[in-house]
């Protein structure tokens, strides 16, 4: 797990045309994978809004929905490890929001379902995706041959457990797909992504879908590539756009052995533990 | 626990003359409460200089200590909550880096012993607390009476497992008494400081020692104070100076309302626990 590798973020503008969507998330895979990117990376609810009440109506099952199917070609076609981002997924009575990640052969490599579901009541914003989602259950770390990847979703990036959990399990990049807004993104979007990658001396990959400003949930961009001291290597701005930039598990290694966080938490006096290992 | 009140941080110059910084601090804490402070912070090490060899030195034993008694004499002069930085600390063999917390009425209200020892190996600074400091072992939230303060010293607040306890056990402000350095301080002291305050929705005050260009270990500054959706709400220079603002519990009940990032904990799926109670 030591491999040099590129990762590239897709910042796709989101329609509220599924098969449009599913296409422009192909073209640009493929840009990624042509610009050198061994693992790609799509933002939250990739092919669909991001509005509550219309996630159901473009819910799909395993592993026959169309857009699963695309991004299993995709992976296979380019030959890279793609996180695709997340889509509403139908299994039984319940949709969830949920990663798919294939790997270089097209085989599904794991699946991440946001664990914790985005409930909240911000000035002029009020979100409730428990109205139509139903909760993950899973830690998500996914062997991509030559790396690991934590997957969580937006708001599961908001509670430290779950990133310290993935790290401890191996993670070595840690992948958000997410759709900050126009009142959280600003003041807390950089701060998470960068912490996260501090605490646990990991590299953050935050993946948001491009700005529209007529949509009726303003996303605000600003995906990026984050290093273990928590420098940001690449940003995108609002526009749809790639970003790229390499991975490199030597400088995990040598941030651990200049600041030994993980090595020196008091694990006798306080305990983290997962408690579950569902999905 | 829904009284506001003012929190002054005195990011006093230390100096190697102990008698000297013990009369700084004082006046220091006097100004503050002149100033209308009810909780005064003073910084990590302000009796002492930052060099580890010096630690056993300067420590003194509870309750006989010159250090801790005045702190005791000027809060109580001062009708103050006065945390009081922190000093080396002598108990047996050891020697603990700690933070004395006393009363409006001079009493001992808390201790805190630095419970991650900071052992670096950064870029031209190499640090071994470990090498004359033994390991704090206790969760510190002190009751102020008008106030819950959870008390964690500088490499302590690396570890986002501490913080999160001392918030589940209802501490409204996260002080930090510290001292970072010319690495790790301007990328790492304010996005550390905001984001422990915004995952937890506390306040979170930081007390650093000013800045001295000619000392061995070159102390970041900036002391700040932090709300909690993140916001700096005041912050020092790297000279001597106090910083005052106040804490308004109900801005804690605000945000937590609107982002209830407590509440939505996974707890059926992840546990934090303390697992000690020494100290």
């Amino acid at each position: 797990m030591s491999t040099k590798f590129n990762l590239a973020v897709c910042q796709l503008r989101v329609t509220d045309d599924k098969a449009a969507n599913i296409t422009r998330a192909e073209k640009m895979v493929r840009e990624a994978a042509a610009m050198g990117a061994r693992v790609v990376v799509l933002p939250e609810m990739f092919n669909c809004p991001y509005v509550t009440e219309l996630f159901p109506s473009y819910a799909e099952t395993y592993p026959d929905g169309e857009t699963m199917r695309a991004l299993s070609r995709v992976a296979a076609g380019c030959g890279v490890v793609l996180v695709g981002g997340s889509i509403p997924e139908r299994d039984g009575d319940l949709v969830y929001n949920t990663s798919f990640v294939f790997g270089p052969g097209g085989q599904l490599l794991g699946r991440h379902r946001k664990v914790h579901l985005f409930d909240v009541d911000l000035p002029g914003l009020r979100v409730r995706e428990s109205s139509t989602l139903g909760p993950g259950a899973g830690l998500t770390v996914v062997d991509g041959g030559f790396c690991k990847l934590g997957v969580c979703i937006c708001f599961d990036v908001r509670f430290p457990e779950l990133a310290r959990l993935m790290a401890m399990a191996g993670a070595q990049v840690i992948i958000v797909p997410a759709a900050f807004n126009m009142v959280t993104g600003p003041v807390h979007w950089e701060l998470s992504m960068r912490m996260r990658a501090v605490d646990n001396q990991v590299y953050v990959a935050a993946a948001s879908p491009a700005r529209d400003e007529n949509a009726r949930y303003v996303i605000y961009g600003h995906s990026m590539l984050v290093d273990p001291w928590g420098g940001v290597i690449c940003e995108a701005g609002t526009d749809e756009n790639i970003i790229l930039a390499a991975v490199d598990p030597a400088k995990i290694e040598e941030v651990r052995a200049r600041l030994p966080l993980l090595a020196q938490m008091r694990n006798d006096l306080y305990e983290l533990k997962w408690k579950n290992q569902g999905c």
